[in-house]
């Protein structure tokens, strides 16, 4: 157990003092930084943008890490729940030197010092959170919630990382948060690193006091341990000397340290109680006591800006003046505006520098998936539409590959659905993470498996966050209905998967992989709380240059998808696919031609060449797996009836193809959407979302006038496949019925069959409602 | 304490075998529900649809329930947090007759058993969850995670009500669950009701066992207390026996009343430790233990069907009849089918009943709001563009009023942001809700305040739909960006009000209203991660008979606005507007005016009549109040430089006004909407959100090939409100620009002024990245 000398705290504290000095100018200061001269008005920013509260007491964290780090040389990164403590870390990367190794402008001397406080929260600058510039970051913050989960995220299967995680009293109110405890039960300790949660009491929120920090000391000790932690408290007051505090903080610190690393020299039988540390101290601390006659330090007033008048008003001017020199910059820096060497010895070398550790740079640290031929997977297909697979199952198989060939950069990520959506093949060759108790009759548990399940979209996708940011590889599967949970978070992953495109030592992460199985179509168990696809809206709002969305119509399509995306880097890919068995049309050869396309006209199911389909009378498209299905009953339903009118079929697995080429890096140029979808024939468009996705993706096109768009328009209940495509309008006899009323030039044999179409829509649903199931002749329909 | 006897746990335990009779036959059967004949293949259902798992459970909580109700006069309601054991709750309502009266189809004879076990899961009969259909029940439980702060938010100011609450140990995973026991700290015992929330530990998901089911009973037991509760337990075997589970459940249930009436007699000072249950039984209770030699009693395997082949396998329908003659049929209904009056005894009177709990049916018991005069609140506006005001500081005393007017049925939520957003002066007149400590300096907090904050969008919005459900009234503030927090809950939500709208003993409730201030153009404090002005798009994709969405440009049209909000039903209400100082348009009675079009010319910002405003060589199209405030500036500009463009203005209040009216209720005809926009004059429209929902929402407008929309395009960061225009395109110059780009017949002097404007975008942003904020003379502009 290293000792810690009182010399030691000595340097320690004189490292936060630079750290909140660096702080408190960053959010105040434009020239002046080492206050050689008095504050000038002039010298204070016009805007003053930020957040002081959280920031000392990162400050100290940081400090106090640091020590450890050289003493024991850890491999420790450190996650930031209060990011808008932003010029905390900022600050301490600067002091370690990180800052100005990636950012040449912000040198290590006074002008360097000038620069990095200009640029804070300043226009051309930098924004006032941790963020994707600020290096030794995985996490932005702004969001709060999901500090812990990203922590962990990172340290699966980085057996020798220990993340250092704050979670702001804040924050802790939170689900996400609040449930992200409970990870400790999928970390295995010989796998996996170790998370440090330390719960940081300062107090207050924006204009409230924080529920943990008043609830009595055993209760929240009491809900430590019942999360499965042992907890240890330091607690500072508001007195200026802090040397207790320091040899406080330090004892605990050393104390966790030695008891994670007596776990991990000899992991226990069964979940051990990982240590916490719950940290008390007052928000805004050695801040201004008082400001204008009310108290600040300890008070939700800390909590921004604690001096707002220090451009106009001379006082709070001399206050902000008599604060930052109650740091001593004069002992920290010397004559050129340098950190002096005996503090910057406290500062770990190279990567072991928390600001540098690479794990936090996860495109450095990225190696490829070794990945098997996803065509040896493929379903044979020799004719289209006959024969039936479940392409999710078959998905399984070749995702069980994946899991074997990357024993330590692949998880598979679910709330409880894994097997729900037939990927079981993945449990020959692993098991869900668990380290919790195991019971007879329990399947496919154990505490290194690489499958991690909870009843939390939200943990799904913090943990895969976490993972993917330090440079690995997943793939998130989930009801469509309920991605919607994680909408907010999947919006923050995407800004930084954006921002980060501009940051040249960043490089790309693996992307960001969903399938979305048990979908709309196909709730036939849960019924209308179940159906809504509309996660594909939320996704197409993100930048262009980040997004993808695919719906795979067949099993070989959903192979080469995956694949691709698997492979693929820095985007979000969403694929939406059925778990059902259902009808297969294209062999892996087609399917890959159609997945490299992303769309294109099916000429089996279309009137041939040789009968005009080079001028087809109605395009019928289609984009999803169900209204593939519907579109190809309509189109052998027209051919039966109709054998007059040309028909062109088209398909759309990669649904950016529809908007124009300049909107999106997949568009379709206009000349090519004209030749495929015409300019003045009518277009029905059978889609498994929202039908005005579509309209929202080609508003511009020429054609778009003629585009008749049938989706889910969120009628729905427990009823059966049929019915639910009946009761939106995307059924075949609708979409007959549609062609019929879009084509002008039909005679009175098309008044007949829509009648017929009409007469089977009624038909079909008093069968499902006499039988509780559809009409086998249209359960069982194929190609002929 | 009202004592058991064994007598009334015969007759208990008779009803939870009818209601588990009941149960099953839903599942199950097609015909011959009271097994009067050996069981047939045509008797049972071809296709099986429902969750058997949990349904035993809840039924045992049902019947002890109704025992203590009844004992001890309970106003109670049930909350089904695992909401897809609908079966159970369906059974019991039906058992306490309350299906019946509300279902004259379903009566309580043989051909409506029939009816009951046939309509479950079926074509055109009831959805497999408990629904809005499901009489008693203001909570589906199909997404999961929301029952606790859902039964919360039903006891807000019911200081009679009891409200039990399941949690199944699923959801308990969820983080919204998570975070939702801390609601005990948001209670006031003398105001408020109860819950006693039953954490029900069957042990399994859909293929996992559950993390709270798998932990110590002492970490469990902790992490309760953590919480803030005093737990108890009771464990059911798999016992054939169950009068030793109906004994300790009834003793536990009896205690944990007898300890919530002492508190509520006579409240302790501080928070209480209410008393909360765990209930630890096996999944698929009394149900099949094997099935092919495989457990299925107290397994996963007991959550949906256990029995899947009964319409072809002899052997289960066999094994099936078994099962449901377990319960004794011929014990529990007479020959007519009938419940035996011995066992219906059991069943409260009347609104004792949990299925006909008023409460339980928020649009009986609703009250309308007493409102002020929002007029009273006005600012003058004698000249538009002029005066500033801060619009939600003005509604702030609006909100003053209602508070004050409403004791009992409004309440104001928000994640720690209503004093942010500027409506502090409702603290004039209530407080901040807050029964944990309080502290020296602390500020509006007591037990009784009206006023909801917690740092999670999941609790203000699960509080907010129970409150609104059982009857009363409320608004949600939030940050624009992190409101999609809640989309999936949204979703939800509108899921219940529009199937709501349907079922005729269920009158409409109040509005589900949002004001998102802090939104996307004013993040000058936190930037980019706080920029997403995505939940219009989200909401509007919900059922156009629900959703309501406006942005007031002003301090006046915000009032009108939120007037009519608060006076409405059954809508979800999005309101936007920032917080900030902003020019004043229009007087009380033009804001009136407008609110009600929804949409208008402005025809002072507009070419005179005199000079052909009745036909513009263009439209400027605003909507938003930094929109309005860029377009008004541009239009000087153009007043100033082009006099002869002749330049209308139109400002939108209500956004769906832009939809056909074949689409929104509140939708303009066409030809009301080519009046206002033309057919073929350029319509520069600047908009809030992301552009293209203003082509989701006019793609098939006459005029919508000339329509040209600026909005937010996911560029952003910590800077300046007019740098922020700029990165989007959004700002007055560049609004200019496009209306040189798109009026054909402008000459050499238009030319001229794009290269202006283009150099002023220039030094504007010079300006900005110099001094740190904005050209006064930008920021400053008022029209002359």
């Amino acid at each position: 157990m290293p000792s810690t000398s009182s010399d030691d705290l000595t340097v320690l504290d004189a490292w936060w003092r630079a750290a909140n000095y660096l702080s408190v100018g960053q959010i105040y200061l434009l020239d002046n930084p080492l206050l050689r001269e008095p504050l000038a008005a002039e010298h204070v920013k016009p805007r003053l943008l930020g957040h002081w509260g959280t920031t000392p007491g990162l400050n100290l964290l940081y400090a106090h890490m640091n020590r450890v780090i050289k003493a024991r040389d850890l491999n420790a990164l450190y996650v930031t729940g209060p990011g808008h403590g932003g010029p905390g870390l900022v600050a301490n990367a600067y002091l370690e030197g990180t800052y100005s190794e990636v950012y040449s402008g912000i040198g290590e001397d006074a002008d360097g010092l000038r620069a990095l406080f200009r640029q804070f929260s300043f226009p051309g600058g930098v924004p006032s959170h941790v963020a994707p510039e600020t290096p030794g970051s995985i996490h932005e913050g702004g969001e709060l919630g999901y500090a812990l989960v990203h922590a962990y995220g990172a340290v699966f299967d980085n057996p020798d990382l220990l993340a250092l995680c704050v979670v702001g009293d804040g924050e802790a109110e939170t689900g996400p948060l609040a449930a992200s405890w409970h990870s400790n039960k999928f970390l295995d300790p010989r796998r996996d690193g170790v998370v440090l949660p330390v719960l940081h009491l300062n107090g207050y929120k924006i204009a409230n006091p924080t529920v943990l920090a008043r609830i009595p000391e055993a209760e929240l000790a009491a809900l430590m341990r019942g999360y499965g932690y042992a907890p240890r408290f330091v607690t500072a007051g508001s007195d200026t000397d802090h040397s207790a505090v320091h040899e406080e903080l330090a004892a605990r610190l050393d104390a966790a340290l030695d008891e994670i690393a007596a776990i991990k020299a000899d992991p226990p039988v069964g979940r051990p109680a990982w240590p916490m540390i719950v940290l008390r101290t007052p928000k805004g601390w050695t801040g201004p006591r008082e400001v204008d006659g009310k108290p600040v330090e300890g008070t939700f007033r800390a909590h921004q800006v604690p001096l707002a008048g220090t451009r106009t008003d001379e006082r709070h001017r001399a206050q902000l003046e008599e604060w930052m020199r109650s740091y001593r910059p004069e002992e920290l820096f010397d004559e050129h505006g340098r950190l002096v060497d005996e503090i910057r010895a406290l500062a770990p070398r190279g990567e072991r520098r928390m600001s540098a550790n690479p794990h936090t740079n996860g495109g450095v640290v990225l190696r490829d998936l070794a990945m098997p031929d996803f065509r040896s997977f493929a379903v044979p297909v020799d004719k289209p539409a006959v024969e039936m697979s479940e392409a999710t199952r078959v998905l399984g198989e070749f995702l069980r590959e994946v899991v074997r060939r990357n024993p330590d950069r692949f998880r598979l990520f679910g709330p409880d659905e894994v097997a729900s959506n037939r990927l079981q093949a993945v449990f020959d060759v692993t098991d869900r993470a668990w380290n919790a108790a195991v019971e007879p009759g329990d399947e496919h548990l154990a505490p290194g498996g690489r499958v991690m399940e909870i009843l939390s979209e939200h943990l799904c996708q913090g943990w895969l966050e976490g993972y993917l940011l330090t440079g690995r590889h997943g793939l998130f599967t989930s009801y469509e209905a309920f991605i919607h949970i994680v909408d907010s978070m999947l919006n923050q992953h995407a800004k930084w998967l954006k921002t980060t495109r501009a940051i040249p030592w960043r490089p790309p992460i693996a992307s960001l992989n969903y399938l979305l199985s048990s979908h709309v179509w196909r709730q036939d168990h849960n019924g209308f709380s179940h159906q809504d696809p509309g996660f594909l809206d939320h996704v197409v709002n993100k930048k262009a240059e980040i997004t993808r969305v695919y719906l795979p119509p067949d099993t070989n399509t959903l192979l080469s998808v995956a694949d691709h995306c698997l492979r693929s880097r820095h985007y979000v890919n969403v694929i939406v696919a059925g778990k059902q068995p259902q009808l297969t049309y294209l062999s892996t050869d087609e399917a890959i031609a159609h997945c490299t396309r992303g769309l294109g006209i099916w000429e089996w199911a279309s009137t041939p060449v040789a009968d005009g389909a080079d001028d087809p009378d109605v395009v019928l498209a289609c984009c999803g797996d169900i209204p593939t299905l519907e579109t190809l009953a309509a189109a052998a339903l027209l051919r039966e009836h109709l054998p007059e009118l040309r028909v062109r079929v088209i398909n759309i697995v990669d649904l950016m193809r529809l908007q124009p080429d300049r909107e999106h890096p997949h568009g379709l140029s206009d000349r090519e959407f004209d030749a495929l979808f015409t300019v003045d024939k009518p277009v029905i468009f059978a889609f498994h979302g929202y039908p005005w996705l579509i309209h929202r993706l080609t508003y511009s096109r020429n054609g778009h006038h003629n585009l008749h768009v049938r989706g889910y328009k969120e009628e729905g209940t427990t009823t059966t496949p049929f019915d639910m495509v009946m009761l939106n309008d995307l059924d075949r006899f609708h979409l007959v019925m549609d062609v019929i009323d879009r084509v002008p030039t039909l005679g009175s044999r098309a008044a007949t069959l829509r009648q017929d179409m009409a007469d089977r829509r009624l038909a079909a649903r008093a069968y499902t409602r006499e039988h509780g199931e559809d009409d086998p002749e249209i359960a069982d329909w194929r190609w002929e």
